[in-house]
């Protein structure tokens, strides 16, 4: 069973996932690349991942875990937290434990194994994200669930273990610790000034200009002024709201058309490079909130510069993120 | 001149290191080895480095920056920081900005090329610690600085440019914001209890012994509670102190034979694994606390583990601490 324990100095709490445990000199290895017509996320192949849990795209004649999807979710085969049991939350000396309860599903955002997001049309990167909120949807019934992390890992540097284009989510009884330290930011902000400090944020970037790489009419994405790493960009919605999952499908739509341009643009410009996204979201329990604005965060994962950060979350990012988005502004998608 | 911004969401301080800017193309070339002679870090080759700003060693007739050395600190050719000029925080719309000044070092390890830390002497190991020590009292004499982050690289993956043996210093105009929340933490820890956290948990690693590693007179090794990756292995005072800088010579060489007796096993574990370690202290203008606890964290830079968890600050680990412990217990270093 894995294991949920908190730090108990910072007060973080981390996920030990036994059941993924690998040995010492595993750990060092790359993963494998799939052979052609092995992968277990290509169509035909459905019986080679656990049953799914939503599918969009397919005939409603069709049986279920047969080809003909679009966007399809599975449970992840290797989970960092089972779904099944109570949490028994228990002191253990002076430290503080609970059982390693949550959700782990894959999102296979396209049946075509040689593309990523950034390579796919407008329509299919809106099925994505429409994905991730019926999943938030369904899973936010679970009383046991307080967060639920979108995000995905693109290439190897970035963790990703499997080539085709997946995202990720994970429900957790537990808020992450660098969730809480951005909600309760943005509400001290707002308990000062009666603004949501992202809503400032967005004015600030669409009057400056400098750091904007790209805008539509729901969604801005812009290089934030205190990027931790070369090329961080965030996309974020021009209206208020703090709740992914209430955004309606005309507002995803947008969305995607800014996620998808903005992958395009980093492939383009980095030479497809390893990356992160992360939905930054409102925890499950707070339904509505006036000073947290969600977002998505991207960062491509670009060697050499990730080295004590990691450890010490001091940051020391060479490329500004105005010449970031300069770059970024003039490369066609 | 690099630059200091702070994330107007969470109040963190990140670097823009504008010299050290590089092309996008850059940013993805790994490290080029040394040729062999031509390593700036070698005896002979003082003339390659800036000037010294500490030596030791070397016999006191002999000219500065000439060989002879045992531990050799100067200025890095590639600063993140400036240490000429003033702060000049201003507002830039919104946002908060100030020159980067602070001071960027490099502890040279060992005259020799070929041994990293892990393969020195316990006798040579407490002199680079005693260099840091050193420049820490030679830094906190200027008042803009605020905080010194003593850290090292090795290897690649987790961020070494040059294979020499050296560690970093950076000092600071600000304290790094997760220093700040492990500050707070612990206060509010010592405001309920008073009993400082990192105290009980040496007396509870002593007791529970199941994440120890090595202990000595002094010392205590072991593997946290709540690990953030695999192998994490923290080197924490039995006696109470907050700061780095006011341990004695004598306790320093207990360290040292601590820190040694680490990398190596850890080196041995793990075969020659790249990694970063962090001396954890109070900040320069805090003489001394009750409360805080200084220590070093060493972390292997295992790839595939680091993916999302850098951005997310949510972290799986498929390794407890526990089974680490014991591998590292049992390897003869």
């Amino acid at each position: 069973m894995p294991e949920l324990r908190r730090d108990p100095i910072v007060g973080r709490w981390i996920i030990i996932a036994t059941e993924r445990a690998r040995r010492p000199s595993d750990l060092v290895r790359p993963p494998e690349p799939a052979r052609p017509g092995l992968c277990p996320f290509d169509p035909g192949q459905e019986d080679k991942t656990p049953r799914e849990v939503y599918v969009s795209g397919r005939a409603p004649s069709a049986p279920p875990n047969s080809p003909g999807w679009k966007v399809r979710v599975v449970p992840n085969r290797y989970p960092a937290l089972k779904i099944e049991g109570d949490l028994d939350r228990e002191p253990v000396g002076i430290y503080d434990r609970m059982n390693g309860i949550g959700a782990h599903e894959v999102i296979i955002e396209t049946p075509d194994h040689s593309k990523d997001l950034g390579q796919l049309g407008d329509h299919e990167v809106t099925e994505v994200l429409f994905a991730f909120k019926a999943r938030i949807l369904d899973l936010r019934n679970d009383q046991r669930f307080r967060y639920i992390l979108l995000f995905k890992n693109y290439g190897p540097a970035a963790g990703a273990t499997l080539e085709h284009a997946h995202s990720q989510l994970i429900a957790l009884p537990v808020v992450p610790g660098q969730v809480t330290a951005e909600l309760d930011s943005a509400r001290r902000h707002y308990e000062n000034r009666e603004r949501c400090i992202f809503c400032d944020v967005v004015l600030q970037e669409r009057k400056d200009r400098v750091r904007l790489v790209h805008e539509n009419e729901e969604f801005v994405v812009f290089a934030p002024w205190a990027s931790k790493s070369p090329f961080e960009t965030w996309i974020v919605p021009k209206r208020h709201e703090s709740n992914f999952e209430a955004e309606p499908k005309e507002r995803l739509a947008y969305c995607a058309q800014a996620l998808r341009t903005t992958l395009a643009k980093l492939g383009q410009a980095l030479g497809n490079p390893a990356y992160n996204f992360i939905v930054h979201t409102n925890p499950l329990r707070d339904p509505s909130s006036p000073s947290y604005h969600w977002h998505i965060e991207v960062m491509p994962a670009l060697t050499n510069v990730a080295g004590f950060e990691w450890g010490s979350g001091f940051y020391i990012n060479p490329v500004p993120p105005e010449e970031a988005a300069e770059f970024l502004r003039t490369v066609a998608p």
